[in-house]
């Protein structure tokens, strides 16, 4: 225990693990540099530690063995038997449903709302709940301890929507064709027809296997195996008269064969999968290896999101709970996600043979089941930048258990292999034009450079514009306010929502809508705060802040009306102001300006909505000629799909990591000025955003 | 079933599997080529087939499930629970309790003596038995059936004795000296400080430690690693600050990283294994790879032996109980025979890091688990006569579960890696010298040839020679008589014993010393058969035929006179007419004959006690300048000791085996002729001996 740093009256557990200080839980959820540490919007390390925490956890268990209750989650009936004691979150986990969780059970996102329908608990108080949710008999599930048998509901708002997929397969074929024009996996099957044995030639079963493979031309001198196919190969040759379908898995400089099946029984598709491993949504595509095109596809929110939105969350359940159950959740969803796609074209999971995945360093690590908690730790190293192909078998994945496994490599803990990807795919590394990319995420990833040089960093845009921190915020699911403008005359929103489903919140491409419309129709000044009367029929106050009405709560059949507080606004541009300081300091290491940039790139699953011109408005892109920028989608499944197919390109992608120089922008003192300058709309220098034309800016000064 | 081939009035089960021939239990038993297969004796499939032995033994077990019997037995109280119907060798078998049962529960060799001390069991009849044994309450353990909770007693003569072991360590050190030059083994360990990491030098974990090794001078490039180590170098690396100890395995034309561990942690010694895995025994080395001394050595019995003498009763073995029964039981006896090793040197086995094994290729098959089926089913094809590097860790031999395991290649069914680890030892492949070299076991390996061709062949020699089928025959153990000489006048032996214990059988030595004493005396004639009256005070009839009394019962505290019968006679004369009919069609396939011959190379375990002498008189050896044999011991062990140690010797092993041209005798005629021509003391063609001097040939001929 120790003393906030910014209210030293207060004692509290939590630590900064780089920093050294001690903050109090209100100081912790805020994110405002000035308040507490002046490093957190550029530090991808914010996490903050409860010390002693493991010890109440203990504490908690021994009180709690003497009782055994059941929890019934509906709708579904999905029933599970817990200690008394075990919050409502921990249940839903061990009852495998998915709940979202985004402070990962701190009790400050507010989001695992469960309705009590029998049964009791014990319920720490929250701010979080309204009056009207209370008497309805909301609750928060990581605050809500069992004391009995108990049944609860899963509000439509909490539960899982699936992320849109339809027609992704069709749409995926079409974005990526011709991209890959030699198709070589890292493993490929080989049909041979073996010599059959004779007493005049009794050479073993596997060296008339290995004869067969060089006469094909294969260099068999670098070719292993392994004792487990050595026991295979016995029968599969003989199951059909010395028919067989060999499997060779190409790794650095040796391969490998991994696979030895009868021709006959062999009738198989040959089919490969992309992987995109995000911290929030999991993107999987199956490949027909013939010809490149996606059969299939299925996206779905990572179930780790049980442990928190971000990076630094799940590096910490994994040292609290161990790498494994991180692993296991990881290792689920994509499986998951490979049952759905596989199950639209009616194909059985044995038939992948190849997969490639790309995810951020944290994700990959977790999913490999490496411990990531140094990462966290100064001076944040990675156990691995670079893995060596396994197989599907070693980490329990869908799939051929030999299956080829190519994770993309990633040049450092907060620049991973879904930047490399979106490089790969983007393939601005090949060009001569100067190119500005960002990823979008949890995390800002900037990648600056052509095909003489590549810098990178990562700035901590934090979850905002995946709706973290944020009272209505959501990720980019059904029934998400996408698109928002608003009346100049009465302010009234008319906005679209995806797949026009009932509004359920608002998204990132949504609150840029917003913000920016804010800002030019004079709702909010450059400094973000609210310029229109507090008695606005707009405006209304909630837990003691002023907050603008984007729905009433009866034209969406919802208990609350869809706000957005003051400090949402206040998240927003912290978090733009991350990104925006990112680029100014990334630039100004290799003496470049705005101006120096061809092309500028954006990706990220956020990326396929964004009003480019509304981002520059709130100063989240730099003002420079629109047609330099691109938006390219999800770049990392892009990349993987590249990788899975093609040698050449799972070749680039080592260069590209190799060749990436890393900026750590945590001790940057210019990016910290860098930052406090951005914290305006679109700036506190206008000359920037020559641009932008603020009606408002004259409105709020008269 | 089927009519047997020689006594068409008895209806049989057994059938061979290769010449598709019906033969009743007395054919089964006989090894003269007249009297059934004339192939047999060339032919090492000479495996007949019980037809219809599983459905029976499925019967068996529904009538048995009823009730359970607790089998204890003496001494040592080993206590087993088994199911009534049972028979006591299944019974040992579980209790893992060794007990001698050459012919694999045949009911043939009558080896598996056991005595009654309380309880019932149902005995088929045998003739294997002597009444005074039946007084007593002998019983075959195979031919008895569980009835109720019995004890029993294993008497003396059927307990395990130890291998001679003492001193072999220094024995080893001493012959083995000076073989190796340089000691590179398959697995090094590395000593590495790697720089700590900084802010300004955040390369991963395990780029840090390739970093390191290339500084060394290692080949990176070319070297991998596994998830389990990327999973193990986080805290390996940090808890001893960055100063570790990694091991690299070095494959065909890669390397691997297999494991790292803190320096901290790492005073362990560097200790190596070398294996012999014997049909019959089995010898462990261990080794220091510091220096190549060899600090201990333990040798023992094959626990497989329970599931028969001969590679070809294993694999039917391996096909009815799977081929996991028969790894298990050859694991457990090195991983016996490796803890008595390090218990005399006060050492823990994850100290062992390399092990290299030469073994036959069903030893070989049935120690990785593979299917050997095919081995004994023309065209005689092994699965792999090559194997990859695999680690400890994969068959679960004790040793660092990361140790590397050299397997000596073989290049035949039924010529194996220990044949190739006696040509690396004895080291006339790399000679001008013409060398006949042959290894005498249950199969004769024969090898012709020198450094510019190895041509290869075997010759089912039997077992006679390791005690198999012979009535009072046993193995080179304690109480074996291993020499004899025989009173011209009153033909009383004079005789040595194995560590001059009480007499308990002859082994392979004792039986070529006695079969010359006898010829040379006048006993039996050239053609094997009794020569003098059957009143002689040494002459008995044992079931029905005579037999020669080496020893009577009361000198040697037994049950029974040791005795030497006409079938032992024959049964010896056939095993070395098979050995010689081998060499001559060998030389005759390269156009030579016995004056060829620079060099004479024997080995085996039984060529420790050989008397070449003797051996010539009998016709087993040819009868050429004696000058030109050379005894070379257990050479399979030498070569594996090679193999460990020696880089060099790893690549020169996988050259000798790919060199090797295999003659298979099996449809051979020649070989018929020639081994029906052996079937004669020395020979029928007395020219090819003219060193015997035959007393007899003269007297019998009088």
């Amino acid at each position: 225990m120790g003393k906030c740093l910014n209210h030293p009256e207060r004692e509290t557990s939590y630590i900064c693990m780089k920093h050294n200080i001690y903050l109090c839980e209100e100081c912790l959820e805020c994110r405002d540099p000035e308040i507490y540490c002046k490093f957190r919007s550029s530090c991808p390390i914010y996490f903050i530690s409860k010390k002693g925490f493991e010890k109440s956890e203990t504490e908690d268990k021994t009180e709690s063995i003497d009782k055994e209750c059941t929890v019934v989650f509906e709708p579904g009936c999905h029933t599970v038997k817990v200690l008394k004691g075990t919050t409502l979150l921990e249940a839903s986990k061990k009852a495998d449903i998915y709940i979202n969780a985004s402070c990962n059970g701190k009790g400050s996102c507010g989001k695992c709302k469960l309705i009590m329908e029998s049964g009791s608990v014990d319920s720490d108080k929250t701010a979080l709940l309204s009056d009207r949710e209370k008497e309805r008999g909301y609750l928060l599930a990581c605050q809500s301890r069992v004391k009995e048998d108990t049944v609860v509901r899963i509000p439509e708002e909490t539960i899982e929507k699936k992320l849109k997929t339809a027609g992704m397969g069709e749409a995926a074929t079409k974005k990526l064709s011709g991209l890959v024009d030699k198709i070589d996996p890292i493993l490929q099957r080989v049909s041979l027809e073996l010599d059959l044995p004779t007493l005049q030639d009794t050479v073993s079963d596997l060296d008339r296997l290995r004869r067969e493979l060089k006469k094909l031309g294969y260099d068999t001198s670098r070719m292993g195996t392994n004792i487990r196919v050595i026991r295979q190969i016995t029968n599969a040759v003989r199951d059909d008269h010395f028919k067989v379908v060999a499997s060779v898995l190409f790794r650095k400089c040796s391969s490998e064969i991994v696979d030895v099946s009868p021709s006959a029984h062999n009738h198989k598709k040959f089919l490969g999968m992309a992987i995109d491993l995000g911290t929030t949504s999991i993107v999987v595509y199956i490949v027909d290896m013939a010809d490149g095109s996606v059969l299939s596809a299925a996206s779905g929110h990572n179930s780790q999101a049980a442990c928190g939105d971000d990076v630094i969350n799940r590096i910490v359940c994994s040292e609290k709970d161990g790498v494994g159950k991180l692993k296991k959740m990881a290792i689920s969803t994509i499986n998951n996600l490979t049952t759905m796609a596989l199950a639209s074209i009616n194909t059985d999971y044995k038939q992948i043979d190849n997969i490639a995945i790309s995810g951020n360093t944290i994700m990959t690590h977790l999913l490999l089941g490496i411990d990531p908690r140094y990462i966290r730790r100064e001076p944040y190293i990675p156990t691995a930048s670079e893995f060596p192909v396994i197989q599907a078998g070693e980490i329990g994945l869908k799939a051929a258990p030999y299956a080829g496994l190519f994770v993309m490599p990633g040049p450092a803990s907060y620049v991973g292999g879904d930047i490399v990807a979106g490089v790969l795919y983007t393939g601005f590394h090949r060009s001569r034009e100067l190119t500005l990319f960002i990823d979008i995420g949890t995390n800002g990833e900037i990648v600056l450079g052509n095909n003489e040089f590549l810098m990178t960093a990562a700035c901590s845009a934090g979850p905002a514009f995946e709706g973290g921190g944020i009272r209505w915020g959501m990720r980019a699911e059904e029934g998400a306010i996408e698109k928002i403008s608003l009346d100049p005359e009465n302010f009234k929103p008319e906005y679209v929502t995806i797949d026009n489903k009932l509004a359920r919140g608002i998204c990132g491409s949504g609150m840029i809508d917003l913000l920016s419309e804010m800002l030019l129709k004079g709702v909010i000044g450059q400094d973000g705060k609210f310029r229109i009367e507090p008695d606005h029929p707009r405006m209304v106050m909630f837990n003691g802040e002023l907050a603008f009405i984007i729905e009433y709560a009866e034209h969406i059949d919802s208990e609350e009306d869809i706000i957005f507080t003051q400090s949402d606004i206040r998240s927003l541009i912290l978090s733009k102001a991350a990104v925006f300081a990112g680029f100014n300091i990334l630039l100004e290491q290799v003496g470049m300006d705005f101006s120096s940039i061809e092309q500028m790139i954006i990706t990220g699953g956020f990326g396929q909505y964004l009003d480019i011109e509304k981002a520059i408005t709130i100063g989240l892109l730099p003002d420079i000629e629109r047609e330099k920028f691109r938006y390219m989608g999800n770049s990392s499944i892009a990349g993987a799909y590249m990788a899975l197919l093609s040698g050449r390109f799972r070749k680039e992608a080592m260069q590209i990591s190799n060749s990436m120089t890393y900026l750590d922008f945590s001790s940057s003192h210019k990016f910290m000025e860098e930052f406090t300058r951005a914290q305006f709309l679109p700036h506190t220098d206008l000359k920037l955003f020559p641009g932008v034309k603020l009606i408002t800016s004259i409105s709020s000064q008269s």
